[in-house]
C-alpha cells in the first residue's frame, strides 16, 4: 500500500454551502435541512436536462451569496455530474464565467472536486474555489436505464438518483471561520467484476472498502478517530456489502458508519436500496452534515464519496462496472 | 479581467511523452514522429471502445517506461476522454491501480490534465503524475453523430476525430532534466451561440482566443514572446476564426499560431477542416512538439488544448455547443 493521503499543512475552510433538491427529497427525512426544494423536477424549464443545469446553477450561486466572498476573488470551479459530456456543469460554468475544471468520478464527483479543490487552495493556486455537483432522478434514468415515463419496474437491488444539487466555496485555512478540511484520499479504481446495472451499490463497495483501508493505514487512524463515516452513495446493499469487505480486512465498522443514500429517503417513500447520484452526497453534505458539524454534535467526520464509472456502452458490450471512492476528512 | 495565470515556483519537468495512434494518423506528416502505429483501429480487439481504452493503457504504460519512474512513485492518473462517462480513461485506471483523478474537458483535456497535474505537483502533493488522454475516430462517431458504417457524407466544415493516445510523466523540478511546464491558464466557459454540430471549430474558436488574451494580460506577454502558439484542436475553420477574434482584440497572431487539427493530416487525406478529439493534441505534444523542444528548435511553447463541450442530447434539444481553451507554458 502506497500512501495515497494528503494531509494539509493550512487546512481550507468551508466558507459555505447550499441545497437545492426536488420534492421527493424535500417530502424526505433530511427535508429541513436543504436550502431550497422546488415543486416539481421541471421548474419551468422545458426539459428535465435543462432544469438540472439550472439546479446547479442555483446551487452554486446560493454558496457564493451566503459565502459573501466576492465572484471575482473565486479562481476556479471545480464541478461535474452524472450526464454525458457533464452537460450540467457546462452550462453552469458558462453562467459563472470562472475559469473551469470539468470533472467526472460519477457519484463521488462531490468529494473528488472538495479534496482538488483544497489541494488548489492550500498550494496557493487559489484564494477561493467553488465545487458543484448535479443530478437529476429523470435525465439519470433516460441516459442510464430507461424514460420514466415508460414505467419499467425496478429491481429492489436499485438505487433511485437524486434530483439535486450541492455545492460549497471553500477557502484559504485565514480568510473565515468553519468547518475545515484537514486531508483527503483520493481513490483507485477498484473492480469485483460486478455486472448487474441494478446493483451500483455492489460495484461500488470494494472501491469505498479500500478507500477507507487506505485512508486509515495512510493517518494511522482507525474507526474511533471518526465521530462519524459516511459514504455516498452506496446504499443499503452496497453500504452492508462495505462494511462486510471491510470485516474481511480486520476492521468493524461499528454504529459510526452510514451512507448518504440511506439516509436522505424513509422507507415509505419507495426507493428500493436507497437513493444515489452526484446531488445525493452533495445534498447531504452541504445540509445535514454541515449543519450538524457547525452545531458541535460532529467534530471530525470521513466522507468517502463512492462513484459507479457505470457505462451504458461498456455494460452493454459485456463490461463490469468500475468503481471508486475519494475521501474527504473534514473537521470543526 | 481577473488573473487566470499560474507561474511555477518551481516548475515541473516532463520526464517522458509517448504517442499510439491509428493507421491513418500514422500515414500523415507527423507519422515519424509517433511512438506506436496500429495497423488498424480494432488492434484485436472485439469493439472500437475496448480498443480505444487499449489504447490509452498502451500510452500510459509507455510513458511510465520510458521515464523510468517505479510506478509506485507516480501519485495521481490524471485522464480524460470523449467518451460518455469516460471509459477508457477509467479502464485505463482500473489496470494502472493508481489514484485516479477523472477529467473532462472534450479536446481540451490534454492539456487540462497536465495543468493540474502540474498544480499538484509545484503544490507539493505529488512526486509524480501520469496524465494521458485518448480519442477514437468510430467510437466518437457512434457517438457523437452517425456510425462510420452507414457511411454519412460529412460537411466541409467537420473535422475528423483522430485515433490516438498520448501520456506524459511529470515531476518535481529537481528529478530530471527535459522541457518544463513554467505557467498555465485555465479557461472560461465560453459561448458565442454555435449550434452547428458539424462546426466545432467556430464553437471552440472564441474561447481559445479569451484564453490566450487572458494569458498574454496576466503574464505581460505577447506572441513574439512564444517560438511557437498551438492550439489543439481547432482545423482550419477554427484556426482562421480564432486568429479573426484575436485581431479584432488588437492582437495580430502573426505565423507562430497553428493547430495540431491542421498539421497530423495533410490535404490528400480527406479530412475536410481538420482534426479534433482529445487524441490529436495529445499526440502531437507528446511527438512533435516534445521532440522539438529537445532539439533546441522551440524554446518555450504555449499549447492551448480547446474543447467543444458538445453532448447530443442538448445539441438535439437546441442547445448551442459551449468552447473552453486551457493554456500550458512548455520551455526547454
Amino acid at each position: 500500500m502506497g500512501n495515497q493521503t494528503v494531509v494539509f499543512a493550512n487546512p481550507p475552510v468551508i466558507l459555505s454551502s447550499y441545497s437545492v433538491v426536488g420534492p421527493k427529497e424535500g417530502q424526505g427525512p433530511l427535508g429541513q435541512t436543504f436550502n431550497n426544494i422546488w415543486k416539481d423536477g421541471l421548474h419551468g424549464e422545458k426539459s428535465w436536462e435543462v432544469a438540472e443545469g439550472k439546479m446547479l446553477l442555483e446551487a452554486m450561486q446560493g454558496a457564493v451569496k451566503d459565502s459573501q466572498v466576492p465572484q471575482d476573488e473565486i479562481d476556479y470551479i471545480l464541478a461535474g455530474d452524472l450526464l454525458n459530456q457533464i452537460i450540467s456543469s457546462s452550462f453552469a460554468a458558462r453562467q459563472m464565467a470562472l475559469p473551469f475544471i470539468g470533472l467526472y468520478g460519477a457519484c463521488s464527483t462531490m468529494a473528488l472536486s472538495m479534496a482538488l479543490g483544497s489541494m488548489l487552495i492550500d498550494g496557493g493556486f487559489a484564494r477561493h474555489i467553488l465545487a458543484g455537483v448535479s443530478s437529476h432522478h429523470d435525465t439519470a434514468e433516460r441516459q442510464f436505464r430507461a424514460p420514466t415515463e415508460q414505467g419499467t419496474q425496478r429491481a429492489m437491488s436499485a438505487q433511485w438518483t437524486v434530483t439535486g444539487a450541492g455545492s460549497v466555496v471553500i477557502g484559504r485555512s485565514e480568510t473565515g471561520t468553519g468547518p475545515r478540511i484537514t486531508a483527503v484520499t483520493i481513490g483507485r479504481v477498484v473492480d469485483y467484476a460486478e455486472t448487474d446495472i441494478n446493483n451500483m451499490g455492489a460495484a461500488m463497495a470494494p472501491a469505498v472498502a479500500d478507500t477507507i483501508l487506505n485512508h486509515f493505514h495512510d493517518l494511522q487512524r482507525q474507526v474511533s478517530d471518526y465521530d462519524l463515516i459516511i459514504s455516498g452513495d452506496l446504499g443499503a446493499v452496497g453500504l452492508a456489502l462495505a462494511i462486510e469487505v471491510l470485516k474481511q480486512s480486520g476492521i468493524d465498522m461499528g454504529t459510526s458508519f452510514t451512507d448518504c443514500g440511506v439516509m436522505i429517503f424513509d422507507a415509505s417513500q419507495d426507493v428500493h436500496a436507497g437513493a444515489s447520484g452526484c446531488g445525493c452526497s452533495s445534498v447531504v453534505f452541504a445540509g445535514d452534515i454541515m449543519n450538524r458539524i457547525k452545531a458541535g454534535e460532529l467534530k471530525r467526520v470521513l466522507l468517502v464519496g463512492s462513484g459507479a464509472l457505470h457505462s451504458s456502452t461498456s455494460s452493454l458490450q459485456g463490461e463490469s462496472i468500475p468503481g471508486i471512492g475519494h475521501a474527504v476528512v473534514i473537521e470543526a
